[in-house]
């Protein structure tokens, strides 16, 4: 059961509803931690508050189920798995980070053999395994490599990078010829490797392995050049306005949608909680998307969509306000 | 184009915007008039104002956009496809009700071969065709059939159904040996035939075909009764709430997870806004569903769900609270 693999604070989410007297909490888990939902609202119900667990999917700290908690009157959000992103929401938010239990260390011993034609390595990690960088620092190091760990961002623990965020990887990507990408998943390796175009070897602590992500960044930049070249062509463009909290970027769609209609063309704003190519089948007359919400939705699952679903970033390159090598050079993501 | 087969009001819709002065709107249409989206929403903004529109699904008039209203800022919604069924909502919302523009005449004269064993007919359709019932009425007449159409609610016209509401069949099903639903689809021809048991012979007039929905209503309520006795098996529920506004039930979801608790079995509350399988496979410790929100989504996706869902009434059968033959009697919807 997961529930070994993290930690789950659970005697401080009991203090936390008993001190703030929480009347109704709604529990908000990414899916990976859904399995242990029923565990964590008993403690939430012995600590004398009702209990609704959220089943909505929760990708990141950018999306808190704040409408969600309006609608249900929950006066407190308890929010698994992410570290906070987002600040004085109007309605009281605790983070749990859910650090993971497990050691890196076997992992990281296996990713040794593919770092092999590098000496500069750039550590990165999510939250679960921000406490075990030192462990595979040292791994590294005994291994003969030279260690660079990023810090650039007050919301973000050294070497830590969310799927949209590698800020930490970009500030030390000059220093080093590769990066390991500490954690589980292809989501956050692969966002590391499209974000700063050098070659990235992930451990899996939670499989004991290690693998390269060879060729995968530079396949799907092929294809997001492809889509800018197809989403040129349209003469009607969907702008989609996503609504999670930390995704939500009106301004930004108003503008792009502004800049479409001076050359001429339709362009419309469609909001949507989930993006899926199963709801922009409904419309009919968008022959191009510009994604305003999470980037990583329009890189990760084109192959998902039917019709070009450009990131923010991609549509000014189409509208040729900045050319394709500054946004690779910039990095994707 | 379905812009020829509905009448969209566009006049009207122009008038409101300029009338209330509207600045931001947001405008939801059922996913078949979302192929119209672009030229509504190109009327909204010549009369003024910004438009938004909802890409998320929209089944009814239980499912204004009340909370993407509020997280877009909008201060007007326009809602297509149903009559209104919520008051006094907090965001001023018009509804336009897209009658259909098309005869019905020929599926109806088509179903009277279907209908030929009975003599007493009771009409009923969607708001799309109310304009038409009277058409309907006469073609039935002229067959010898004696019609019978029910007026049971302020909220609907005579003969009108809603998916989850057949009051206006089920106040005249006692007169009539069967029914005669006319309109599209077999959403609600099929609650029809289990809200009042009795045969049922749809036509529809976009098809110009009519048949009957001989059998689906027994082979419904078969699964139906086995899927309350396996849930009868289970240890711990998920009783789940809907977040759409007129699929909200708190109060009723808050009273059969106590019922529930009452018989040592454990039930947690659980949100949803879309319920799919998909979702509910995430929890692992759920061995069966109450769901509080559209009693359809039980009902007709039952074969989508690995795992009993019971609607709210099918719960107190479970729980011995009414007999099968007494929910029969008043209807599974």
């Amino acid at each position: 059961m997961r529930g070994d693999l993290f930690d789950l604070e659970e005697e401080r989410l009991g203090e936390e509803i008993k001190k703030r007297g929480a009347e109704v909490v709604l529990l908000q888990l990414p899916d990976g931690l859904k399995p242990l939902a029923a565990r964590l609202a008993s403690i939430v119900e012995r600590a004398g508050a009702s209990v609704i667990i959220s089943g909505e999917p929760c990708y990141g700290a950018c999306d808190v189920a704040l409408a969600e908690a309006r609608e249900l009157n929950a006066d407190l959000i308890i929010h698994y798995g992410h570290t906070m992103m987002l600040k004085d929401l109007d309605i009281p938010t605790i983070y749990f980070e859910a650090h993971a239990k497990i050691s890196v260390e076997k992992a990281v011993r296996r990713a040794i053999g593919l770092l092999k034609p590098w000496r500069r390595i750039g550590l990165v990690t999510t939250v679960q395994h921000v406490e075990n960088l030192e462990a595979a620092r040292r791994i590294l190091s005994s291994a003969g490599k030279e260690v660079y760990v990023g810090k650039a961002s007050e919301i973000l623990y050294p070497g830590q990078v969310l799927g949209c965020n590698y800020i930490n990887a970009k500030v030390i990507s000059s220093n080093v010829e590769a990066f390991l990408f500490v954690g589980g998943g292809r989501f956050h390796p692969l966002g590391l490797a499209l974000a700063t175009m050098k070659p990235v070897v992930a451990a899996d602590p939670f499989e004991d392995r290690a693998y390269s992500l060879n060729g995968d960044a530079k396949r799907i930049l092929k294809r997001r050049w492809a889509e800018i070249e197809e989403a040129r062509k349209a003469e009607t463009y969907g702008v989609i306005i996503g609504l999670k909290p930390g995704q939500k970027r009106l301004k930004e769609a108003f503008k792009v949608k502004k800049k479409i209609e001076e050359m001429r063309k339709k362009a419309y704003l469609i909001s949507l909680r989930e993006i899926t190519d199963q709801k922009l089948r409904n419309f009919q007359e968008f022959e191009a998307y510009i994604n305003t919400a999470c980037p990583r939705i329009s890189i990760d699952e084109a192959s998902a969509f039917r019709q070009p679903v450009l990131t923010l970033k991609e549509a000014y390159v189409m509208l040729g306000e900045i050319s394709w090598e500054k946004l690779l050079e910039e990095g994707i993501i």
